[in-house]
């Protein structure tokens, strides 16, 4: 879960990250950071905790028509500051700058290799490989140098790199996470997603390929395949819940319709007759409820409130009780739910925490029944490739029936969309998709070392 | 624009009061505060600028059972620490801390009069004054101080006051601002929407009523009428715009209902044949714009996604051009508006210039036609009583026809709400509502320094 | 303890105030505050925590020709923002600013009158009364304002106050605490020590006299006997151990001389027959040891390293043992004192404490004999006029013979100067001196409400 | 110029190596850092800009019985928390973790040999083509990988490095730095000199030897001589200025012994008849100052005052004037300088700037004549080997004669100790320093990159 962008061929080329990174920000709210490369070719790195509003405001030491960026979420053990993205390094060649999203699935062996030839490693990120490959390689030119180092990189991996005078952006060669191409006036822009184009003003050209580095030097914009592209394995995810909605992702494809139309065909097969009205759960089920109700009849209400100024920070008080943390970002709306039937329509179940919480919160406010909707199929198995789901005994529905879970949150009843209907609904499907976290249909084998990975993975 | 809190009888006053400002954020994000009174009588204040999770979180320093809090918004001019509520103060009775939301029309006439008898100010806050009239009365009980204080003031005030072991509310003769009383368990909370009550899970009692103090000591809880009610002025802006959706003000009127039928009501008075869509202004306008797709029946849409993310300290970055702080903030989902006939709905326009960045981002995502609908009448006056409304200069529909204002927001048609639609819309109405803004028909004179009063408001 | 800083008519007043304030801090590490005031009349306050260095260089935002400043000490319970100087109020007459060297003895008596006709206050220094009593003045002149605020007020006070244009200085009429007027081009300015005044470049004129108040303003320089002089009760101690041995205090007096003539005349009155050497604690007791060693023939050795680098937020780690605090300030050469029997020279002994931890680590580094002598009598009393000395309970010599002393500190002698030899010692004795704090002999009575006046105290 | 300490076997090592840290303050002022070891191996790192008080007070997040630390003096170029010490990297056998005094003269060889085989760097200093040479090394235990790692280092070093359970420390083959072996308890603690053994309590044992390297770990402590011995080149300026007076550094020698008689040697080689008084540049100057008062007769004053409140963030007010820097440093006492001729010690002259601008405040303060003795050679080259001098253009005595530096700092006479003098001095001396700073005679060729080298320098 990281959000990347980079810019090549712009004045103040760092103020134009800033901006795209606040639009990246719900790819990762852990540490931001920024790299800019001035006129003599000096790298400068700025990287802070928190999110971009908070620390990187000091724009003006980062001059330069080139530079990157990088908003980073991570798990609790390996949340540090030396972990923060970009990586800057020097080397006989200069400086690399490397942002990184998604997940090396064999990190733990290329790093193994690289320490048996004597590499020494400032993080744990499985990122700061990819900076050593390149390195190491003998090739002159930085797109032949990158090339190299991603022979034999086996998982999830969406990249912006700068070197020299030279920004590319390269995506591994089943497509996993997203990465589009834009033009600015002269100048080129990469994102994670558009939504960090419209940002900026740039215009969206298309998607980095599957398998492609995109090249960025004095002598404009060619590209290459780099790798051949496997199987497609584009993370249905990012429609589901990750990607902003104003964003398209995956060769155009629209994150709001995507939801629209989950919203819709969880109403066809998850109806509920009876019920007096529909809401979402706050903001990211708004497009699905939606669906929903369009598909159902079912009038749309709003009937929980988020608390946005909960900051990163929020200490919980003792006094909230059980489900204080739900009650400080949500709040019902009484007049809405008192003696009435209600489906509520979230995205996915994790852990279930977060979804009982909101169910109690919903009956105190006076809801006579509830009936919960969920845009997406149990999710029973953890995300290798990049998404932070938490490990198989933390997620209900690898654990629990559909049932037990109902039981668990306590709802009158609970529908989940099928695999089929979400492969279905999503642009440019059924084919194509990773759906591991649902399925258990994993393109690779599971790393070896997964624990170390989670503590080593770049994003 | 501020919001209060108070809290009498609790273990760890504090945390009730930190987490009751946590919904009462969107009433002010400039500074926040608390002062605690611990078993021997002694009051501690902490006061920091920022948002209520930024800078509070050192309640271990303020123990005790009875605590104030404070969340302010300011203009510019007088932002400081200095202003930050709630006031402290020690006198002859011990100390006086006092949280004020409102503002009082003939403030430098009674700092003057106070001045003349060498009182000495440490703020430009109207507050101060209170506590100078506190002090100087010749009364023993805490209430009888308060209520000599008051006499003669004009103008709005919604009050929490701390004095010794004793917590108590008052509630300006007109009922300008809300304010309402809670139970949790055995003790009392005073808050100014009932979002804050649900927060730290007390029970709705009461609102305070205009004019009455309600004291709360070691007696337990009692009232009294300390001020002649007079024509009820409750504001109709805390309905349309300023309070949270899921709270409850002025004699349990529902917000939510309230947008919603203000939406319906606006559908009635203002449809737009031949539309395609509809969509509100995200957050505030949501309500309203369901209830214009239910009274006119065109299909609702989520056509613009709101950043969350976006600090107070943004800077804003030059290359984002003319329309940049709304494009930061929002963003067009081209999908939804691409060759369409659009309905914008807002809950009213102030300046013109954020709906003009907005019209402006949703012609660039390829709407069609923008038809704009307001869900009140044009703000053609400032508010002397507590909504931070600039000046007269500066408010767009004070200098513009309703054509003009369409014209200058380039949109293709532009309705307003009537004033009569409005009130006929909001809990309680049509009549006692406080309407100035809107209709310049005044409860009080003006105030004399209007300037002076900006800069010494009290929140 | 504290230093206190002003000038009038001269460019960047606040920057003159900043330098003056590093040359006075040594009389206050707590807190530093200065107050400006611009063309326009409108003063600003800038106040920090800790040393002149680390909170006050934010200059740019203190425009205007007239300035004060403030370095203040204050014991923990009362240390705190809030009782940083200088103090700033509005009052009728635009606004007072002041800054207090010393302490109040009726301060709780004039705070309960005040308090009684109904006055608040802000904080718990005694200065805060002083604001009052002038803004409760019925004249219209500053001065007249100061004169009427300053009857009936008892103990120790040099003063800079600015009211409107104008700039004051004013000293008890005992004439307690120093201050001195300087002259640099055209500007004036006060200052309580000539240290300061040489940092910036100004030529010492004068003391301001006891009673007197010196005004500047447009018209120039005027002075006023504004209170009957009483008998004079010039602080020893400042001779002793307070003020920078650069400096020129009460009547142009040489600390630097007055520090080398004690150290001679304990040489006369306390030899110490068969020593090997004498040092004395840096810094403070380095002139007397000088002047002991003239006067005794004894080498002078620079025996003991001070560590200056030690911080004001040094957490004593628990591994350093017993004497820690001493270890981490200073440090013995082993050199120089291996097998000596040596002479240790000091200013004074408060609690013994320190005395105790550096005999131990003379010992320690191999002194066989270690003779203490001391260049001032046994402090006996606590101060009521501003220097911060504990309480009766605390102090070594309070409560121990001198032989006593000598064996709790594990000394093979030790002798303090005499009453007489210190009094006789000092520029312009041996008349006229306060020393209370030595000889019991309170030139006023003791405050009624110590503890509170500790917390209460101006600095 | 830095400081390094080591602990090995003491519970809490992180809290001695801080207390360490506070007595090598002196050798640097930029950053401090600590690396410590817990029991599971687990190597964690704490940097900050500014000094030990400022910045390390987190020691409870550093457990473990291995600690190391620095303290770290730089140019304002590489100014950077990446550069601060200690290294801490992560490669095949674990962690190493490095703090490094001295400077690698061949370091831009070194690196380039490792960045031709791929390596990559991740800050500009020297210290880490170390790291970098003992990952590479195909040997198994830590001291045979540090022994590989400093074959063909040319250059000034004193090391201390952690890896596993092992500490080491290592000096270079000529003796450059110093470095010495303390014994606390079961413990084993080293450190730059003994100052820092002596605040820990650590008993002094004697120096790491040159080309030795000391190892300590589950089988308690060996040595091994690494690197063959060259001729001596203990840095003679440790004595002059650099080491504390309280410390023994190169077998035992004492630094304050050595500035004596550095002061006698001066008052031989040049005294100064007919003056009234001498007096040192406090606090470095003031042992020389001593000794030459012994060997000429002359009374010793305190003639100037140092304020050590002056942090590091001073900024100059443009008031001060021409000499405003050292004014705010230092105060003439003009009681002692008024119509004298005065001699004035110092340890050194580099620039000029300073010693100029003390002779303007002594002229000012009244003095007749000034005579100017310094206890060292004139300085005409910079040093490669650790100590921060500048280049040769900046250098006085590079540029000038004697006769002009004394026409330029306007004194009436200058005199330096000769090259012979300081050498028969110092303890050990006079042969086996390295005075090439003052002689020209470099013990190598000066680094083919010198500007790269200072911006690349371990301190």
């Amino acid at each position: 879960m990281c959000g990347i962008f980079g810019v090549h061929g712009a004045q103040d080329a760092a103020g134009l990250v800033h901006l795209g990174l606040y639009s990246l920000q719900h790819r990762g709210q852990e540490s931001a950071g920024i790299v800019a490369v001035d006129a003599d070719g000096v790298a400068r790195a700025k990287r802070r905790m928190g999110l971009v509003s908070e620390g990187l405001n000091v724009l003006d030491e980062l001059a330069g028509t080139l530079a990157i960026g990088h908003t980073r979420y991570s798990t609790a053990g390996s949340s540090s500051i030396d972990n923060a993205h970009p990586v800057l390094v020097r080397f006989r060649g200069g400086y690399i700058a490397l942002a990184h999203n998604g997940n090396i699935v064999n990190a733990s062996e290329l790093r193994r290799e690289l320490e048996d030839e004597g590499s020494i490693f400032s993080s744990t990120m499985d990122s700061e490989v990819l900076v050593h490959r390149m390195a190491r390689s003998k090739a002159e030119r930085p797109d032949d140098q990158l090339a190299e180092a991603l022979q034999g990189v086996e998982g999830a991996f969406s990249l912006v790199v700068a070197s020299g005078n030279t920004l590319m952006a390269a995506r591994d060669p089943r497509g996993w996470r997203p990465l589009v191409i834009g033009r600015l006036g002269g100048a080129v822009v990469f994102a994670s997603e558009t939504c960090a184009l419209d940002i900026v003003g740039a215009a969206h050209v298309r998607d980095v390929q599957p398998g492609e580095i995109v090249i960025v030097d004095a002598d404009g914009l060619r590209c290459r395949q780099a790798l051949a592209p496997r199987d497609s394995r584009r993370c249905v995810f990012e429609y589901v819940y990750f990607a902003r909605p104003d964003s398209r992702i995956f060769d155009g494809g629209s994150v709001d319709r995507a939801r629209r139309a989950l919203g819709r065909q969880l109403g066809r097969e998850c109806p509920a007759p009876g019920a007096d009205l529909v809401f979402g759960v706050p903001d990211s089920a708004n497009a699905a409820a939606l669906g929903y109700a369009e598909e159902t009849g079912l009038p749309l209400e709003l009937a929980l409130i988020r608390n946005h100024y909960v900051g990163r920070t929020f200490i919980q008080p003792s006094q909230a009780g059980r489900s204080h943390k739900v009650k400080v970002k949500y709040n019902p709306v009484r007049e809405v739910l008192e003696g009435k039937k209600v489906v509520m329509i979230d995205d996915s179940i994790v852990r279930g925490t977060t979804t009982r919480g909101l169910v109690s919160l919903v009956r105190a406010a006076g809801a006579r029944e509830v009936h919960m909707r969920i845009a997406s199929p149990p999710v029973t198995g953890p995300c290798y490739y990049g998404i932070d789901t938490p490990s198989r005994e933390e997620l209900i529905a690898a654990n629990l029936s559909v049932d037990d879970i109902a039981r668990h949150i306590d709802v009158d009843s609970l529908g989940y969309l099928s695999l089929e209907g979400m492969l279905a609904a999503v642009p440019g499907g059924p084919e194509g998709f990773c759906h591991a976290c649902f399925s258990g249909d994993y393109p690779t084998p599971p790393p070896t070392d997964p624990d170390k990975l989670r503590f080593g993975c770049g994003c």
